[in-house]
């Protein structure tokens, strides 16, 4: 069955945005990455600033913040709320139209579904540095820094919202190596994989 | 860089090892899979049923075994020894011929090369249990039962080994899903990925 519905997981710096988006506008579909914020704030009712800040990302204060975090007389925490909006606005978006999805939990809010490709982008540490160094204008020591807890984030918030473990191959229909495979090799697969 | 070694890391009844042999075949190189038994057998001493039982699984009893097993004064196991064995072989065929390695850890024991592409096949559980029950003339029930109990020795000693977590997506360069993309879609993509 054809994959109307592209989600792309990757670890920071591994160029699967990029992949992604390449890979729906080869496609001619919609590309949904920061531009999905503002319906989640819109669905909240919380700030554009604090969604950037809080829709795919644990809280910096550790792994642990989700079970510590404040919550109403629903036992639901703010981050819950930025989850439980999120979740509806995907939701809504894929029944609109083909698309690409990157990051955010799709691939685990999307599991229902028979027509969704979902692909985990990966890569090596050196080529990981080099581009954060690149795109973000950081020297190493701090692109590192950056690199391990911006995933520490993303798989905190991914195990706590899905019980599954952020980058395990079993979650995902495809699992590609960046560095080792090439983004426009990458991109290729990730297309004969959506026919 | 080309790949001449490719080694294929996967979930019991995913259809791996028949999606290695028809890569190695189309490929025209060699491939490793049982064969590899009688060459183990040679370097350790011990015999053909032996390394068959053990050179890939974890002891039945569970996945501390290999933590409590008997060791002799060297502080070596049994199962160490066939390790050792097995570790020994794959070193030298890779030097001889391109070739498919069918799981063995060969991916860990190949990792300072840089001419290996890994490769993780995992698929969906009915599938899975389909083809075991097709292959091994089982019933449902005996399938999920075989597989669970392979699968987690297969994790326990590629863990155990490698100190990696079977099935990672960073430990891989691809990871597929073979009930989702098709055994003839994951040949092409593996020969894509090899060149």
């Amino acid at each position: 069955m054809a994959k109307r519905i592209i989600t792309i997981s990757r670890e920071f710096g591994s160029g699967g945005r990029f992949i992604g988006e390449e890979v729906a506008k080869k496609l001619g579909i919609a590309y949904y990455d920061k531009n999905i914020i503002y319906g989640i704030a819109e669905t909240s009712g919380l700030s554009p600033e604090y969604i950037r800040e809080n829709a795919e990302l644990s809280p910096k204060k550790g792994l642990f913040a989700y079970a510590f975090a404040g919550r109403d007389i629903t036992g639901k925490s703010v981050a819950d709320m930025v989850y439980e909006a999120q979740r509806k606005v995907i939701l809504e978006l894929v029944e609109k139209e083909p698309c690409v999805i990157i990051g955010r939990n799709a691939d685990y809010i999307l599991k229902d579904r028979d027509d969704v490709l979902n692909v985990f982008i990966h890569g090596n540490m050196p080529e990981k540095i080099q581009r954060i160094c690149r795109l973000y204008n950081a020297e190493k020591q701090e692109a590192v820094k950056m690199m391990a807890d911006i995933d520490k984030r993303r798989m905190a918030n991914y195990n706590f919202y899905t019980n599954q473990s952020w980058g395990k191959a079993s979650n995902y229909t495809l699992c590609l190596n960046s560095s080792q495979i090439g983004y426009d090799r990458c991109e290729k697969i990730i297309m004969e994989c959506s026919k």
